[in-house]
């Protein structure tokens, strides 16, 4: 009843925003990501026992708090109902990356919950289906079951039952690409994911044109991927990038991740492209500050380095593309 | 030959941004705008002669730059044309506040400069016809011809024969009214705004949707601008400048003029009107970082004393609403 299981966080290059069903996190429309390497990791052990009286978490080795304990034990309860099983659960959990800095941390805590909870339960998944249950605690969660590049489908049946992730290409045919991500600040942010959203999707008046163009940077990076062609989709995920903090500056309230950082390092980027006449890296924001730099092993260097002369820049990383979720025979308590 | 006139910058409530037609500065959507009072005032004088080679401009005291003049002798052939003489211009034109720094200065200057070079050349134009020629030089010049609330309408004729603005409101109606301005940044901006339409309306896949949901805006504004309703009108002039600047944002490459002192000031307006449950100040940015906030006299002074407390300002000026274009007897030369 006791497993460990490791998950990487993911960085998406055509962004999850705005959700069809909020209890089932269904999406409005289908992403793709990258996996990250071990940089961007978590693991987590889950133990299942008649002894508990309540769930128990503790995350980076302190007890959670309340917010985050309820938000786990909600995911757990989906994982008791499926195993027909009432037992509570102790479950550690630690991140090698800070929590809630716009650095996906979500999605790798609950790609590793879904697949140590369900097989510390005694259930058998299957990826998609470990997939869909790792939605449940973070939509983004479902892409990271999968290593290399993922698309999460938004599916369109009300159940939910046709909403997974699907891999697209192995972390071996893009082993050249890069991240390099710029931390722009480390602190939690003031809105989650979760309530920017829910504002976007209910006051944006351009938000139903941002899902009619996204379709067209899906095609675009899909057939990139296929490809392994990284100047046809670094375009588009720059567009996608745009596009998403376009429709949260046109909330009411307006939804803002971004910082004079943030907009100096797209400067930086376009001006960097320009100079090649060609895009050689292309940059992309999640529901946070921090800039992730999509490029190549022949322009990492050249990208960090524009980086490192920059003010407001706490700490750069180079990720590569990594693996999906996997079992450790070692757990942590 | 010789005549002065003077206008007073205009501060947009429902924004243009977008043509139809470049060279007839046609809009794609109507424009509401507030005419400030002379603190935003541009002075010019126009003397045809025939004894001058080529145009003369003058801009606050200087030798205009090559680029300047040649948009002044383009906007001059418009009116040649009209009054069908060849006669060259020389021109002097004085404004109370610093060029090209998101203060509108081109409408005040083309307002003006339509009034005075018009009636120095000898042609008799009545209202709509002189916001028709100010257009010509720069398109919110063609507000700026009418004092208090001012309505630019875009028209449907390809000759530009039914594109021009029309009064909305007295500046008496509206005396209450204030604009506080914050200065973020004085510097001239690094896309102009003819630049940045055109990026936005050539590759913003989010465009097309603004334009349909300015038309609700307009509604609303012109509803409160009869009603003489300020908390009408309030919610409306910030979603609007949202809209706009996602879809600068959305642009390729994206269009940025907002910077973190003017997000912050966003979130400042937010949090004021939160306090009081309805909305009592209302912010708006053209292109350009610096911040219009729209209040009433009763709480002019807590808008400005909460931008007193910011850092990144550089000068706080409270305007009220102003008067049209008018001819004065003393020339500048």
């Amino acid at each position: 009843m006791k497993t460990t299981a490791a998950a990487n966080a993911n960085i998406a290059v055509i962004k999850y925003w705005g959700r069809r069903n909020e209890e089932l996190i269904l999406p409005n429309n289908n992403s793709i990501s990258f996996t990250m390497d071990s940089q961007l990791e978590t693991l987590t052990t889950v133990e299942f026992s008649e002894k508990l009286k309540r769930d128990e978490l503790d995350i980076d080795g302190k007890t959670a708090t309340e917010k985050e304990l309820k938000r786990a034990s909600k995911f757990l309860d989906v994982v008791r109902k499926m195993a027909g099983k009432k037992m509570f659960a102790k479950i550690d959990s630690i991140n090698t990356f800070p929590k809630a800095a716009g650095l996906a941390s979500s999605a790798s805590s609950f790609a590793a919950m879904a697949a140590a909870a369900s097989k510390a339960i005694g259930i058998r998944l299957n990826e998609k289906e470990l997939s869909a249950l790792a939605r449940r605690g973070s939509g983004s969660a479902s892409r990271s079951i999968y290593g290399g590049a993922v698309e999460w489908l938004a599916g369109v049946k009300d159940d939910g039952s046709d909403c997974y992730a699907v891999p697209l290409a192995s972390y071996e045919k893009w082993k050249d690409l890069r991240n390099v991500i710029a931390i722009t600040n480390s602190h939690e942010k003031k809105v989650s994911s979760t309530d920017g959203m829910k504002i976007t999707t209910r006051t944006s008046p351009l938000y139903p044109a941002r899902l009619s163009s996204v379709e067209k940077r899906l095609a675009v990076v899909r057939e990139a991927i296929k490809e392994n062609d990284f100047e046809m989709m670094a375009p588009a995920i720059m567009q996608e990038s745009n596009n998403m903090h376009a429709v949260m500056l046109d909330s009411t309230p307006p939804v803002i991740y971004l910082n004079s950082t943030s907009f100096k390092i797209i400067e930086k980027v376009i001006e960097l492209n320009d100079s090649y006449g060609r895009p050689v890296a292309a940059y992309t924001f999640d529901a946070g500050p921090n800039a992730h730099i999509y490029t190549t092993k022949k322009y990492e260097k050249e990208v960090s380095e524009i980086l490192e002369h920059m003010n407001g820049i706490e700490k750069i990383m180079v990720c590569k593309v990594g693996e999906g979720v996997r079992y450790l025979e070692k757990h942590l308590f």
